[in-house]
């Protein structure tokens, strides 16, 4: 087997996802929807090597949510236009199964997936946010569990109908008129508790064969439907020790599903922030950190608990008790903030501005990320890492300050070394399910 | 006022509309999922100065559907990839007001009307074919009225979500932090017959407000929606008699909704055939026509009757007695086909291989075909066209013989007069509907 070498992915989101970001000076202020901006740092993640492009995505807004979300591209859209713009990086969007057709869906991706010569992904979620079934005419947003049995048939119902076509179906016989073999054209006709879908599809698989399956949610039922139908999972662990044991574990599933362990990649996101000093490092974090505006620190809080109104409690006492709501929405994070609250005896105040501006752990030199970077690859926490933008050029202080060094360690590329997603990966080509099968 | 000149569209479709234009040997077999085949397309239409690509679409296919159906990419995806190799000609893409949810569709094309820099169009239909509902899990196709009632309601809106923020909410001040003003974001609150959507959208209009609206269906509800509610219409006329009575028409009822009868433009679509001499023209159309296979022309014929299977009746005997079959799909053709085959005393034969093959009324040197459309245009029949590629670079023929004739008549434009769509077409950008009111 060839060295295990390290993925890394871009998460590009225009103003940012911490609330400040886009009042720092050096931030341009309509980032979000601004295609030359998106297409610059494609180009230089590009540059950097890097595995693939993240786009992020939410179907609910209102007043209180946070710059980014409320004017932005959408992903399937903003990935074309930057398949366009690179040649090899990976182009992977976020769409939700709880608010789309697989029919569309898997037509969609195939497209982008043709268009970029095999570099699509798609990152699977559910939706957290409750308001969402407001925009699509739904009377409830369907609970945890109920989602992810949704995603877990949507996904399969896409899979499926990626497999309408056998890769050598399309005959295209000028002299005898024959532009298929039907005997290759293959109708899903699924029927299940939540889909019905016929098929086949009006597009064939590209050379990737799928795109690459990406799952970002970390509950026990997100760590199932990972481990059990996806490629790469996108988690958000602080701590070493968190996403050890969270990269154990979902590879551990991945094996109880018959899979191997490498099958599936983890993908922690990180905001690297990076300094020729310490000092400078720690400079650039303090720089977003003093522009946060308490209240919207506390809307930003409150988004992840269904938009839970924190201004009735007082910032400097300890964070209320909330019991189990954020359950049904953003349930690892929720847990996450509750349990540090109470494990740090944290105040409202502290638990607000920590959640809207996080100091990321991989602060300092570039060797100091890199070595970061390093222990958690090596110390069975990470496959790769998808990097987030949070001081000012972070994508480009990344790109020319680190990856030179984790180049010079032999822990990641020079050069791309294959032309599809799945194979820069080290992904197979999934096998299309009625190859060499008779058909009926 | 300006003086009027024509618009022109460039309907792409990959190994074509006709059955058999894929085996000739100038076609490239792979062109409908060819991306460079299309960047290709695209950048001639541009050299020519069209007003617009245009990307046709559906939603089921069979065994029995034509080549370029099975195997094409999504419109909204290519037409987003051909944003990127474009820079200032209309990008319009086909989608189904039948099989969609509002808030994915204005989104998708709010993204790419700003990926393009407003430059995107939304052709709206209904979904002809029945078979459409088995791929979304739908029990039944709605049948053809309220298809378009479940249209009208869609299209309003998607057009109130497009509106959800005022041109100049975004404030983003960066020394006070205000990021946006709330008394210009709007929640759009719709409840109706067959859509609930809250809004707001997560993306604002660009700056041609809102993309263009075409509409393609001729019958007697499409003629109502279009006169309307949208920009343009594509339509199908063979004759200057039918295609100036259909213009009237909608004019006429556009004006009895309060419009002016140039707020919306009728585009035929037509399938040139150029050659430096009449022979050479018929000869070009022969080399397509030769090419068809009848067992082909008839399940081609079939499609438009919901796979109606057309083999079962003696081919040279005159066309068999439909009823009023084929009035839930697409109504407008299937009865002009019965209407022709009756007037003219045609034979199932006959019919098929002229569906299938259609003798373009716009043949001949560059000169017959620029005074055709001169004629059209200056009749009163058309105020631009949609031109399909019928014969191996049909489209290139046309911009490089017709299009110098339009603009030396000063029919056509030399150059690009605006950045937007809208722009070219001489449109107005829409209002946004909360302008100027104040909000409550
Ligand atoms: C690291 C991470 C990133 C996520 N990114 C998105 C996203 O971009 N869009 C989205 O709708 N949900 C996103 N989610 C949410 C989940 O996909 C899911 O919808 C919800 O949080 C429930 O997941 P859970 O399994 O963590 O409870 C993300 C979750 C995690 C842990
Ligand atoms: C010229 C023309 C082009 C059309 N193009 C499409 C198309 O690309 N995709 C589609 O689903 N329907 C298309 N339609 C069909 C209509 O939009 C509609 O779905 C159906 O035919 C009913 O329309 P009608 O009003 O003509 O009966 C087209 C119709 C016409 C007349």
């Amino acid at each position: 087997m060839a060295q295990r070498t390290l993925r890394l992915g871009a998460n590009l989101n225009g103003v940012g996802n911490s609330i400040s970001f886009w009042r720092h000076p050096d931030v341009p202020v309509n980032a979000s929807v601004d295609i030359e901006f998106y297409k610059q740092q494609a180009r230089k993640a590009e540059e950097g090597k890097f595995d693939l492009l993240f786009i992020a995505d939410g179907l609910y807004i209102n007043e209180k949510s946070n710059p980014h979300f409320l004017n932005r591209f959408e992903p399937l859209t903003l990935l074309t236009a930057l398949a366009g713009a690179t040649s090899h990086i990976g182009l992977v969007a976020t769409l939700s199964t709880s608010y789309s057709e697989p029919f569309t869906v898997a037509r969609q991706f195939a497209s982008l997936d043709h268009i970029s010569g095999g570099r699509a992904g798609w990152n699977v979620v559910t939706s957290p946010l409750e308001g969402s079934a407001l925009n699509f005419g739904k009377g409830e947003h369907p609970h945890h569990a109920l989602r992810y049995e949704i995603a877990e048939e949507h996904l399969e119902v896409v899979k499926g109908l990626w497999d309408s076509w056998e890769d050598d179906a399309f005959v295209r016989d000028k002299a005898s008129g024959v532009f298929f073999d039907p005997a290759k054209l293959h109708t899903l006709g699924h029927k299940g508790k939540h889909f019905d879908v016929q098929g086949p599809l009006n597009i064939a698989r590209s050379k990737q064969g799928y795109p690459v399956i990406f799952q970002a949610g970390s509950s026990e039922s997100g760590k199932d439907l990972a481990a059990k139908s996806a490629d790469a999972v996108y988690s958000g662990h602080e701590t070493f020790e968190e996403a050890r044991q969270f990269y154990q574990d979902v590879k551990a599933r991945a094996v109880a599903f018959g899979r191997n362990a490498d099958d599936i990649l983890i993908f922690p996101g990180i905001g690297p922030i990076v300094g020729r000093t310490e000092a400078e490092a720690e400079s650039k974090y303090r720089e977003i950190a003093e522009l946060v505006d308490i209240q919207q620190a506390l809307n930003y809080l409150g988004r992840y608990f269904e938009h839970f109104d924190f201004a009735q409690f007082p910032l400097d006492e300890p964070f209320p008790d909330l019991g189990d709501f954020g359950d049904n929405s953003f349930r690892s994070t929720t847990e996450r903030i509750k349990r540090e609250a109470k494990e740090q005896g944290l105040t409202l105040r502290q638990v607000a501005l920590r959640a809207s501006t996080p100091r990321s752990n991989f602060i300092g030199t570039p060797e100091r990320v890199a070595d970061q970077i390093q222990q958690w690859f090596e110390g069975g926490a990470a496959d790769g890492f998808n990097v987030r933008t949070v001081v000012p050029n972070g994508l480009a202080d990344f790109v020319d300050l680190v990856v030179p060094i984790l180049q010079e360690r032999g822990l990641f590329r020079k050069a791309y070394e294959h032309e599809t997603l799945r194979g820069n990966l080290g992904l197979a080509v999934p096998e299309n399910r009625y190859s060499g099968k008779v058909s009926v």
